[in-house]
């Protein structure tokens, strides 16, 4: 059902001083930064070993969840990505078994087809499914 | 250097309710779930695809940092934990790089000898190391 640890999301002040500390901390570098608009972040994909990836994120407006995240928290985790093989189906039997979905439909994101559940059924964590295309 | 994430852990209030959502929204069953002294917590371990775990945390006293942690933010995500080759070597390159460590030597823990990194280093974000043995 849940094939991996897909990526890691952390939010982040400023994207390319986050790189650089990657960089020296952890001699990581990032795989590609782009924007993405859909989320209104800037982001950076590490890989790290067999596939899974540390992504950072910077938000690009004020507006946006991941704005108020880190005007709210800070800096810091914002949500885990597990790959599943089949995720209308999965998102299909969470609905059917209670678990509120922020997307109730898969849609397009950076990581193939994507959909978040809401933090309130997972004991305050982000979850997002995703599917490889 | 390093070689995977080796697991995410999130700390929760209430450890075996938050095994049942894991179950009943994930399909995953605990590997395992122990006491570690040392860090003064419950913990049940998932482990997910090839070799990353999620690691559910729970304090067990009032006066340690996870349930300060907890406490202070409410549940949510606590660390991530890279697995390295050679921790005593990657501890001292981190330190001669100016990394603020909160372990400056390595300690046995659950995943083999791990240390911990100080946030201040790393924007926000707690992370371990860990080499298994």
């Amino acid at each position: 059902m849940i094939k991996k640890v897909d990526h890691i999301a952390i939010v982040v002040q400023d994207l390319e001083a986050t790189v650089q500390v990657y960089e020296k901390v952890f001699g990581l570098k990032p795989e590609r930064i782009e924007t993405v608009q859909d989320q209104k972040v800037r982001s950076a994909l590490f890989p790290i070993g067999d596939g899974s990836e540390v992504e950072l994120i910077q938000p690009i407006d004020t507006e946006s969840g991941v704005a108020k995240f880190l005007e709210k928290k800070g800096e810091g985790m914002h949500h885990i990505a597990f790959e599943v093989d089949d995720i209308e189906q999965e998102l299909k039997s969470m609905g059917d078994k209670g678990v509120e979905l922020i997307d109730k439909q898969p849609r397009k994101g950076m990581a193939g087809m994507i959909a978040f559940l809401h933090p309130k059924s997972t004991k305050g964590v982000l979850i997002e499914l995703c599917e490889k295309v």
